[in-house]
């Protein structure tokens, strides 16, 4: 008998009828001998539908009020999700943030989960029955109605497990695992049985959107073992998310993510001396942007080129950013170019092997892509190229790093 | 400064503006210089839409968990309402159920409040807070969530003035007060100014659906200065409802309640012996058939007519009922009509003063009425009449009894 927390999201609840199909599944696990603990999202669009009416009200509403608000939307699931179960014969029981309870700090909208008893979910465990928990809320130490951020279900899935020292945390969503890259780009994409937390970490944040980074890093600290499956499939394993030191020899890379949500800024012929990039970042980040990679050159006659890139979104302001600290460093020139895409290898594997990087510069030299910056960390090698060569340069390295074929034993 | 509970039903927060709407009322009251609690229902059509969701799943969904699901109506407005209430610059805080905590049984779907903690309420309060509290739930001693019964919120706002001793109860709705019948029927219907708990209690009851039966209750147990107001009107003082003992000379009869809801039977020569009519009335209780009016009267030959009204919607099962059993009691007939209407005087003055049941029945007798049953309280008598003569016996008795003139004073 294993202790098994299963997440599933919005668009798996967003019907009576998905709703029923959940309680089926569950009912699967539940028929094995397995204690189950389910977490669910709001039905899909009724997040949306809710904020929509606070927003009605005050385009900034008020954070107390708006977890009071949305965290509704949960409720609502976790009720019609026990009424399925029972509805098959199983017992059940729902329980909201606060009756976990499940504490949090009292950041209204962005809360952090600081305890949960496990008390109550244990005895109504212990009595069979399946217990059903609204995802992305808890309760903060004054009684007040806390939410933990978009897409906090996951969070609250991997915090329940690690409370309760369950065997999996299955998170069900609409794809059936996490893939070498994304299908629709590379048709011979294989789904991976297993992927390391580190490497998952990278895919998420680098535009593979399985799962929250958030609940990842939660995984790793408190070592749960995690799968991803799709809820609207019966078969399959999903892929199951490891730590390094369980799984056996890695192959060398993972998977390749790749994203055009980026804009390149550069700004040209700056003096080199200590505090240019420190002012030029200032500023930046004064303005509220995020930047992601960050290149810097030693070009001629004792200046630099310095570039980063930001989110396509900001690249206008950021711009205007530039163009205002110009005169102030003393640079030459501002240029930017939001026709980019990033392409990234992630693999553990690649800590251990020489080469990895030669041989993808090689590879995308090979179809005449030019790669405008690169930037490397212990798992991950990223290039930004032209945005149109991206999908050319994904399926390269796929084929190059033989990404399709099951790795040897 | 005067303490002051409002309550405000579904269709008075039907919609973002109307919650605005009820917002400035607030804040009226605020700016004179009074503490405010208001108690909210859900937005119209709300609570009708989660039932169906439930009923989609079973038609009779697991009351522990129809009570998860419904209570999220509430929630919803007492997170808006507070929204709207801190955009005039007020400041505001919402209360769930188990926030006050407003304590009852663990009666599902129909919970009674045993407690109510005012200290959270009375802080928020004494720290310059409109205080606004989701009606119609509460939470058990173990931390379930329950209702208190549909049109509860009713019953929650009484409650909460008792709890918090405030100065006057103020129930918000869609008419502007208690009319001394209903202005569709006779256009000369006056709205009374005070009416008493009596009274009110036996005209809701009797189908003048203004407020809930258990709420007038409630405030007659607990001394609450109830007050019946227009959500859609800025002026009018309503109907206040009343202790007997603190008004002045009370008109005779105050008004006319009436309803077309019930079905008449008839049990025909029963022997006249005890335990008759209990065997007739158990019979029909066990099949889960509430009876209105009872009548018995003694025929011929030592037998006995036995007659009583059920709800219109039962009356093919009561007939059942009867006719099984028929031979068991030794009756000669049952006969059944569901084409009749009950016409009720209601006044406290009615103690006091005799000759208002002759003027009545001299009243219909004038009209050509023919009643089928009489009935009386201390403060009520109702007669049964064929269902095509209510409005004729309505407006005659309105006329009869100078219900269109104010009393003297």
């Amino acid at each position: 008998m294993a202790l098994i927390v299963q997440k599933y999201g919005g668009t798996s609840v967003g019907s009576i009828e998905r709703i029923r199909n959940v309680a089926e599944r569950v009912a699967k696990f539940k028929m094995l001998g397995h204690q189950v603990v389910v977490v669910v999202s709001a039905m899909s669009g009724e997040t949306n539908r809710l904020i929509a009416l606070a927003k009605e009200i005050h385009k900034e509403p008020d954070p107390r009020e708006l977890d009071v608000l949305v965290s509704t939307g949960e409720q609502v699931t976790i009720a019609l999700l026990a009424m399925a179960l029972k509805d098959l014969g199983l017992k059940a029981r729902s329980f909201t943030g606060w009756q976990v309870p499940l504490r949090t700090d009292d950041v209204h909208t962005k809360a952090r989960i600081e305890h949960i008893d496990d008390q109550a979910m244990r005895a109504a465990l212990d009595s069979g029955h399946v217990v059903v928990v609204a995802g992305f809320q808890g309760v903060d130490a004054a009684g007040n109605i806390t939410t933990l951020g978009r897409g906090g279900s996951d969070t609250t899935g991997v915090a329940l497990a690690a409370a309760l020292k369950a065997d999996e945390c299955q998170i069900y969503t609409d794809v059936d695992g996490v893939y070498t890259t994304d299908p629709r780009i590379v048709p011979e994409a294989r789904r991976l049985p297993t992927i390391t937390f580190e490497e998952m970490l990278e895919l998420a944040s680098l535009g593979s959107k399985v799962l929250q980074i958030r609940s990842v890093e939660f995984a790793g600290k408190y070592k749960v073992k995690l799968r991803v499956l799709s809820s609207f499939e019966d078969e399959g394993e999903g892929t199951l998310i490891t730590f390094e030191d369980e799984s056996m020899e890695q192959p060398i890379i993972s998977g390749i993510a790749f994203n055009r949500d980026e804009a390149k800024l550069t700004v040209l012929g700056v003096p080199d001396k200590p505090g240019i990039a420190a002012t030029i970042l200032g500023a930046v980040a004064d303005a509220n942007i995020d930047v992601d990679m960050i290149v810097q050159n030693v070009g001629a006659n004792n200046t630099t080129d310095f570039t980063f890139t930001v989110h396509r979104g900001e690249f206008k302001k950021a711009m205007e950013v530039l163009n205002r600290v110009k005169t102030e460093i003393g640079a030459r020139e501002v240029s930017g170019d939001d026709k980019i895409a990033k392409v990234s290898l992630v693999g553990v594997g690649m800590r251990t092997h020489a080469g990895v990087a030669s041989k993808m510069f090689r590879t995308l030299a090979a179809e005449n892509i030019n790669m405008q910056m690169i930037s490397t960390s212990e798992i991950k090698i990223s290039v930004v190229v032209e945005d149109k060569y991206m999908e050319l340069a994904v399926r390269a390295l796929h084929q190059a790093f033989d990404l399709d074929k099951a790795p040897a034993a």
